[in-house]
């Protein structure tokens, strides 16, 4: 059976939604990150060497990252669906653009401004906190928040022009989109 | 024509590499930065909402985000090219998945070095740059560089298991690849 090999706190959220979707049978094996480390236990990474989540194992194959899975069960599972735009129209080819502009380009701003909120953030000696938080402040208002703020207009843009991101019909595309549109909200 | 969008200092050498293996012809359209914001000139901007590069022109579409661009290509113009595995076999689901893992894996790490880099680099007064220092330093040892370690032993991993990086034949997953790859080099 296709097993999804779910780590906490990870973008696997998306892969259970697509099978769901799908109406595929699947089970869910859970994995604990190391609450000091916040790395995956050693299980995980003898399921895929980067020990990263989504990854699902599927008659005897080991699958990772996001774009790729959406597009193997699409792929597979997906005839008749409507999840995946017919080839050579305009709207397979936004279907395959946002499938990698997701984790491609729209997540590194998110990732950047996630970090330096925790530089931020963090507890440090009196004398050095307020020195930490204007390099952190300096790096968001020079290019971390402006390019956000570039993303989510190119997006919102996007989504004017049609109901959702590939086309009038909801594909594959929106749930992987789903991920940083919910992270950017955060 | 197909016209090559190219930003100096920007990610469109691939696009190149990949066009001259197709045998496609194509014209190039060149635009440069702001020296001082680094940002693309308005120009570039009205090909693409987002200003990044690479993006591509043909027959009417616009295309950007280097997997897209890449298996867009090779899908219209690469027939008996070799470039893309058949479907269904093993190759063609590690070309797509090293199609998505090039900027939503392998380039993060990439990028948040090139950052840390910066700020230790980065003019200061004398009584903050030992704190920046600190701080980079910290972030750099802590999650940027064994995340990075990791990456690179993987890909090494991989690449010893096969000539390239979809199986015993070169594809444009190798293309797509040669930018995160050159970018540890670096």
């Amino acid at each position: 059976m296709l097993t999804v090999h779910h780590l906490n706190n990870s973008r696997s959220q998306r892969v259970l939604w697509l099978l769901e979707e799908l109406g595929v049978p699947y089970e869910i094996k859970r994995y604990e990150r190391d609450p000091k480390t916040m790395l995956a236990p050693p299980e995980l990474r003898a399921v895929h060497p980067l020990g990263k989540s989504p990854v699902i194992t599927d008659a005897g194959q080991t699958i990772a990252e996001s774009g790729a899975i959406i597009e193997y069960l699409v792929d597979k599972y997906g005839e008749g669906s409507g999840l995946k735009p017919a080839a050579g129209t305009p709207e397979r080819l936004r279907y395959t653009y946002w499938l990698h502009y997701a984790e491609g380009s729209a997540m590194p701003p998110l990732l950047l401004k996630l970090i330096f909120d925790k530089i931020e953030a963090a507890k440090m000696p009196f004398f050095i906190r307020p020195i930490a938080r204007g390099i952190a402040g300096k790096a968001k208002a020079g290019f971390v928040t402006p390019n956000l703020r570039a993303h989510l207009d190119f997006m919102e843009g996007e989504l004017g022009k049609s109901e959702w991101f590939a086309g009038a019909e909801f594909t594959g595309a929106d749930i992987q989109m789903s991920f940083p549109v919910e992270a950017a909200r955060a």
